[in-house]
Order: C-alpha cells, then sequence, then structure tokens
C-alpha cells in the first residue's frame, strides 16, 4: 500500500497534468480521463492513514447489495441447497451430466438472442479489450458451448446465476440476479422421445418437491403457426401474434384480441377465429378433434404439429405423466427459437373444484429448439436441442413459505462438547481432536470459560442431537457425560466406548431417546 | 421479435435523427449516442429474416470464451464437484454454515482494500443506476455481509467464483474467473482457539484429498511487525516491507533485499538484520530462541506475537497437526489487512530427502482480520475474524494430473436398458418408466431403432454397470436379460424379481461380477 505523503505526490503531479492538458486544450476525453484518475487518487488519500494503512470506520455510502440482488443467510442456503439437491437427484436419474459456462459472454453471442429483452443485459465497462456481457439465460451459452466444441450429443443440467437489468419487483419475488436451472437433450434422436422424458423430468421434481398440485401444458410451435396460417395472420406476425397470445395466462381474451387487433394490425375476424381455438385445452380427445376441424386439417404445419402432439401424449401416457398433462392451444411461451413442442408447469392452488383452481405461477418452462445451436456454427451446422428451465426461484419461494414455521437446520455438527467448569477448554479440544480423527462432526465453544447452560442452548438453538459433558469428576473416572438434547436424558460412558454410542445412538436417530 | 420492414423504418428514422443532429452541431457525445443506436439497429437487421425470425448461421465473430475464462466439460465438472465435496464435508465436520452474496457489489465496497490490486477490479458499465463492480474475493464481501446485517458470530464457508483482470497465465493455472473456497470464523472468542481450528481444517482437507506431502507455514504480523521495529524499519514501511518478505517464497534472497533497499529505501545494516531473522523456521523451540532473543524480547509487539505463537502451536499439538506445520519467519502474506496469526498451506515435491523438497505451491492461505468488518460499520464497530482460504484451483488442477489416466464417471446412471431388435421402443420406455418409479437411475437410447452394439457400447463409455436386454422372446415370456457391463455375463430375470434382483447387484458392488 501506498504512504499517504507517496499519494499525496501522485495528486500533486495528476493535477499538474490535468492543468497542462486543459492549457493545451486537448480533446474532452483525454482531459475527462485524467481528471478520473486524480479524483480515485483522491478518493484514495481520504480512506488511507498516516502509515498507508487504510482508514477504518469512515465509509460514508450506504450499506447495501446493489439493486434487485440480495444476500443468502445461512437458513435460505441451507433449503435452497436442499431442494437443489432433490432436483439434481432427478436429473441424474436420467443420466445427466453438468457443465459449467463463464458468468459473462462475448457480448457478440448474446446479441440478437433476446429481441427486445436484449436492453435488459448487464455490459461490463471497456477497461481495454473484450466487449463482454453478463449471461442472460443459460440456454445461450449452452448453444455457443455446442458450436464451439463442436459436440452434437449431451445430456446435461446446468445450474448457475443469470443477470437481468430488470425493474425488480421484489414483492413478486423478482431480482435482478437469480438462478435457473436447466435440462436438455441436445442430439439428432426420433421424434418425441427425449421431449417426452422432459416432461417426465418436471413431473418428478415437482413430485419430489411434494408440490400437492400442478399441471404440466403442452402445445407445439407447428401447430400455433398452422392455425395463425388457418386464421389468415399474415406470416410476418406469426412471432408478434405468438407474444400476444403467450399474455392470455395474465390477462384476459379481451385485452389479448385488442392487442392483436390494434397493436399488431389483426382484423377483427382473424382475431375471433384465433380467439376459438385458444379457449381450447385437453388431452388426445382434443388431438382427434382438431385433426378433424376444417380449417386445420388442411394446414400442413397445423396437422405436423398435430401428429407431433399425439406421438408425445402417447409417450406421456407409457412414462406415467398424462394424469399432470393439459394439451393447451393458448400456450405460446415468450422466447422465439422454440421450433416444435413447447411446456410450462403451473402449480394449482387449493381450490376444491377444477374450475376454482387458481394458477400460483409457471414453475418450469421449455421446448424443442432445434436451430439455435446453429446460429453460432460458422456452416449454420443444427444441433437439435429440446430442455427445460426449473423455475427454481420460485419453488424457493414456495418452499420457504412451507417451511416457515418448523425450523431447518443451517448445520449437520452431531455433536458438541462442552465443559462443566472452568480451565478445561484443553480436554474440550484434546476430545473434539479424538472425535474429528472418528470421522464425527463436533463443535466446542470458542470461549475458554463458557457457561454450561450457553452450551447447552447452543446445542438447541442449533438442533445439534449429542452433547459431550467433561467435569473433573469424569475426567478423573475416564467418563464423559453424553446428553440427548431432545430428551435431556444424561448418561455416563466410557471414553474408550465413546465413538461406538455415539456411531449407534446417530444411527438409531438418537432424538427418540437414547 | 420485429419485423425486417419494421426495423428498416426504424433505421430510416434514426438516420434522418442523426443528420439533423449533425446539422444542428450538437455536441459529440449526443451525436454519438445516436449513431451507436443506428449501429446497432443495423446489425440487427443483418441478422434478420424477412419474417423477422433471426437469421441462422452468419455470425462472423470467433467463437470463444472470454479472455482468461473456460467453459467446464462434465469430466472436469465430475471431477470438481468430487472435489469440492470432500472439502464441504470438511466444513461440515466443524459445524460450519454457507451463504451466499451477490456476484457483484456497490464498486465503493471494493474501494481501498486491495491496495495496487485495485486496477484488476472487473467494473460494469455504468447503464444508468448504481455503479458496481464484480467481486474480487470472498472476504470483503462477507466483511460487508457481517457488518450489514449487524452479525457478530457465524463461522460460515462460502464457495464461489471471483473475478480478476489479471494477465491469465493459463500455463501456470491462473484465470481471469476462478473458484474461491473460504471458511471464516467470526466472532470474539478467546486467543487462538479459533485459528487452531483453521490450522485443523486445512490439514483434514488436505488429509481427505490424499495429498502425500506438504507443510501447513505459520507466522503472525505482529512478530513480523515487532522484528521490522527491532531491525529499524520505520512503522510507515512495514507494509511495504512486507510485500517485499512476501516475496521470498518465489525470488531468492538477494533480490528481495536489493528491493527493501533500492525502492523500499532501507539502509544495508537494516535489510541484513531482516534477513537473519526470516531465514529462521522451526516449531516450539524457534518460539523459546526467539523469546531469548536480544533485540526480539526487547520489543513489546514481537513479544506479543510470540507469546501468540507459543499459544498456538500449544493448541496445534492438542489437535494433532503439529507434524504438519511449520513456524516460518520468511511468512508474511500479500493481504494488508491481515491483523494476527497467518498461515500457508504448500504442497511439497517427491524429493527423497527435505532439502530437496520442491515447494509445488500455496494451496491454501489465511490469517486472522480483527478489523476488516469494522471498516464497513458506520459506528466502526469491529468483528474480530480468522479464517482460511483453500485454493481450490490449484487442487483441481493437481486432482486432474492425478487422474487423468484413470477415467471419472460423469454420470451416475445404473442401468441402461437395451433392445436387441426394431419396434421395441415403447417396451422399452415401460421399463424405463417402472425403474424410475422404483427409484433406479435409468437411461436408454433416444433412438427408436439403435443397434445392439452402439448401446452395450454406450454403456461401457460411461461406465454404467448393469445393461438390461429386451428381445421379443423375453419380452413373450415375462423375462428380462441382465446383462453385467463389466463382465459380459448375462442371466435372465423375471420381470417381477426385477427391481430386487438390481438392488441386490448394485449394493454388492455389481462390478465384482453377477
Amino acid at each position: 500500500m501506498v504512504s499517504k505523503q507517496a499519494l499525496e505526490e501522485q495528486i500533486k503531479a495528476q493535477g499538474d497534468l490535468v492543468r497542462k492538458l486543459k492549457a493545451a486544450k486537448e480533446s474532452k476525453e483525454k482531459i475527462d480521463e485524467e481528471v478520473a484518475k486524480l479524483l480515485e487518487l483522491k478518493a484514495e488519500l481520504s480512506n488511507t492513514n498516516e502509515d498507508g494503512s487504510t482508514a477504518l470506520a469512515n465509509q460514508k455510502f450506504t450499506l447495501k447489495t446493489p439493486k434487485g440482488t440480495r444476500d443468502f443467510s445461512p437458513q435460505q442456503m441451507a433449503l435452497r441447497n436442499a431442494v437443489l439437491g432433490k432436483i439434481i437427484s432427478v436429473f441424474k436419474k436420467h443420466g445427466a451430466e453438468t457443465i459449467d459456462t463463464p458468468v459473462f459472454e462475448l457480448k457478440e453471442v448474446l446479441t440478437g438472442k433476446y429481441g427486445e429483452d436484449s436492453k435488459l443485459i448487464y455490459d461490463l465497462k471497456d477497461q481495454g479489450g473484450e466487449i463482454l456481457s453478463l449471461r442472460y439465460d443459460l440456454t445461450v451459452p449452452f448453444a455457443r458451448y455446442l458450436a464451439m466444441n463442436k459436440i452434437t450429443n449431451i445430456k446435461r443440467y446446468h445450474i448457475a446465476k443469470v443477470y437481468r437489468r430488470d425493474n425488480p419487483s421484489i414483492l413478486r419475488g423478482r431480482y435482478r440476479e437469480f438462478y435457473q436451472c436447466d435440462f436438455d437433450i441436445a442430439g439428432t434422436y426420433d421424434p418425441m422421445i427425449p421431449d417426452a422424458e422432459c416432461v417426465r423430468i418436471v413431473f418428478e421434481i415437482l413430485n419430489v418437491l411434494e408440490m400437492p398440485s400442478f399441471v404440466i401444458k403442452l402445445n407445439h410451435r407447428k401447430l400455433l403457426d398452422g392455425m395463425f396460417e388457418a386464421c389468415g395472420v399474415p406470416a410476418t406476425s406469426f412471432r408478434a401474434i405468438c407474444s400476444a397470445v403467450d399474455k392470455l395466462d395474465k390477462s384476459p381474451w379481451d385485452e389479448v384480441r385488442k392487442e392483436m387487433i390494434e397493436e399488431k394490425g389483426l382484423s377483427e375476424a382473424t382475431a375471433d377465429k384465433i380467439g376459438e381455438y385458444v379457449q381450447l385445452n385437453g388431452k388426445a380427445d382434443l388431438v382427434e378433434k382438431l385433426l378433424a376441424d376444417e380449417k386445420l386439417s388442411k394446414n400442413k404445419s397445423a396437422v405436423e404439429g398435430l401428429e407431433a402432439m399425439k406421438l408425445l401424449l402417447k409417450y406421456c401416457n407409457i412414462y406415467g405423466t398424462t394424469d399432470k398433462i393439459l394439451f393447451d392451444l393458448s400456450l405460446a411461451r415468450g422466447l422465439d427459437y422454440y421450433t416444435g413442442v413447447i411446456y410450462e408447469a403451473v402449480l394449482l392452488g387449493d381450490g376444491a373444484s377444477s374450475s376454482e383452481e387458481v394458477s400460483v405461477g409457471s414453475v418450469a418452462g421449455g421446448g424443442r429448439y432445434d436451430d439455435l445451436a446453429g446460429m453460432f456454427d460458422p456452416k449454420g451446422r443444427q444441433v437439435p436441442c429440446v430442455g427445460v428451465s426449473i423455475g427454481v426461484e420460485r419453488l424457493f419461494a414456495v418452499m420457504e413459505a412451507r417451511q416457515a414455521a418448523e425450523k431447518i437446520r443451517t448445520t449437520e455438527t452431531e455433536v458438541y462438547v462442552a465443559t462443566a467448569q472452568k480451565n478445561l477448554h484443553e480436554e474440550r479440544m484434546q476430545l473434539c481432536a479424538e472425535l474429528w480423527a472418528a470421522g464425527f462432526k463436533v463443535e466446542h465453544s470458542y470461549k475458554k470459560n463458557p457457561k454450561l447452560l450457553q452450551q447447552l442452548q447452543h446445542c438447541e438453538e442449533y438442533g445439534i442431537p449429542l452433547a459431550l459433558i467433561l467435569g473433573e469428576s469424569e475426567i478423573k473416572n475416564g467418563v464423559v457425560k453424553l446428553r440427548n438434547v431432545t430428551t435431556r436424558e444424561e448418561v455416563e460412558i466410557t471414553r474408550s466406548k465413546l465413538a461406538d454410542e455415539i456411531r449407534q445412538r446417530l444411527q438409531g436417530g438418537c432424538r427418540n431417546g437414547l
């Protein structure tokens, strides 16, 4: 670190430089740059003591995390890690590998992938070198990874944070830094076999997290396009109309219809025809009905989409997910890059009858995107992909609300070593060392002479099941007092048998008494 | 997404605006800003098809990750997760919780914490709003977390990526994005009890990772300061001389001596006195020798440091780490904020005698920093901290080199369901669904009619222990052929007994034959 005096000299020299540049009428950029350096030096000076060390306790700014971000406490992390562990176990049940990519990408990699939302991308400052942006999702980096490494098939999951300069709505659980949790199958395979497994994975994840009631909505982009065409939407407006349909989960049909007519330029007749279709939902019977529909049965894209849905529903039946799926023509998904099946899983409220059920929001979504990896390949070689993104932030929120009542453990400590009298801390440390060497998870107080009550309270607060209590008489007799923290029962154990006794009690679930 | 036509209209309007601004001789900044928007629109146009969808295969830039960063393949991730899992198990053995903080902080939080290295901080672009920087380490965010949440005691680990705009030396394993893995104990406790546990944790981690030979070097900042004072170094130069001493692990004494004299302004006599001390290393005997040293015994700070070392070495003895520690007066650590004990663990080479042992670099480092959290508290309230940072990137590299020969599994799949004839894919899917429901980790081919050889090769490539083979005769007879992939032995199993049979073989370690 630079001494105060050295800093003062640097500031003087920098001030001289700025004055010289101004006198020479140098460019504003050049002058601004040197003025910025001067201000930095001055800020550093105000934070520096005489001996060059950094001054303490003179932070003048508000202590906070950046807008739309937050810290996670041990309680939150314990819950998050438990939830992620369950989700990962499902991915592993289906043979998935995992990869990781950098938190930032060359800005060009992200350019042109997110349509209007590109304005939400975080850019890094140009500090000389490459122009970088923080990743906006995990799908585009995945496609870049496939193309760059010339990978033509992989089944991978990726759990990592992504960044969006959105207006955070903390109340609705939306943040600028949040986890995404993606599972994707890349490769050239037979129709709907990987697609049906993605549905099964969403089904298993929502079951393993004990979500009481949910539905996985399914639709197909080719059917949507064919339906739009059959209703008279011009081809150039397919994506715009698709975006409008996507709003049906939040807005009533009247509003969406208005948008289609007033903003997207559809005729009333065309909008009304669309309106009839997007009200439809069902299962295999609906596919048959639509295959017989006068307009759709004449449209190539619609028939392709319907045949694909028929196959998907058959496979869903084999995979045992039929009860939870719904073929829903109003499902459109916001992203442009989908080319086939699209999914969205929605949690349902506690309403008794199905008509009263209230959607509490999407907790998973995805679909097939066969063209994205090809965008990165110099020769446009495509790698067909299908995948699903688990809305873990929303699931965390649901689990947090559910577990608010019960206390979740933030540590895994099995044994707490306590002392009952003063000046026994070295005996305590000796016992800890023995138990660590035997493989146990062990803690003790970092104070030499803590009060016994405080030590036992620590056990209760952190849910540590067993306490060992050492006093002078125990040490003299070669024994330890073993206390079940929950039942408060205590027994004396010979030191030589201690490890076995602890192991036995932990295996037996020591909360059920000694 | 906007249609091509709409884009062309926007470009025309933007072009008109730029011409108008130029005609009106508006400021260069204003004009540049609008020109930039124009260029962005043009870039978007060149990526857009007639229907508004994004054009494929026209990426003109080199496909790469940003300088100094990299992707991690499934193989690398499998190894990393295995190593991190072992490290986390040690942290949990010592009762640690975990927390997380955002990847970026307000720039002010990082200002004045890293001395000369502040120039390596990544800044985010000012897109309106707060001025942000990517985190440079996990220690400063931890101190900010403590102060902001008014936490006075916590024992936590934090594993996350940090960012430094260093010149990456990929060969030496240095990157701009890399993991840090920190364990810290914050709280007001009795001397050296938490400090000795940090040493024990480093000791356990290097043991659990089966590092064959290592040493944990210990020193104390108060002893260093006292020694500098006793040698005649002016107080304003303590930190600068400390930085010079820190280079002794890479540079010979002659060079460090030269730096002290020529750059840091010490007299030759003072430098030579320091040179005598920094050659010393040993264990408890060295503490006694230095407590009797004529110069040091008269220096308050040195005596405090030596008494602290004496206590630490005593506790290390209780904790069973004595064999692996070395009290080393040349250990200085680069960071300014240490106030007490400092640690550094170094792997040793395979040289037979200790004099031939070659240091292959630091794999853990840390120390006590009692003042850092107070820097963030408006009233300067301090939270004493001691901690250690595990050099996981270097440990990953060591483990990668070690495991290069053996193949590491990237999935956990237990059973692969194969078919021996065509058109049995629905039977295969049915069997997968049954096994998933029974809790097994199961895969099958996503092709309708894969070749049996290819299916079995997939099992061998991914180390899947069991394959189930379905053919028409098996289906007719209600049996499945169960194949041990390693031994290639096959037996027929009745469908109703299949789950039990698989479970038995997996528990028995089915690699040892059926």
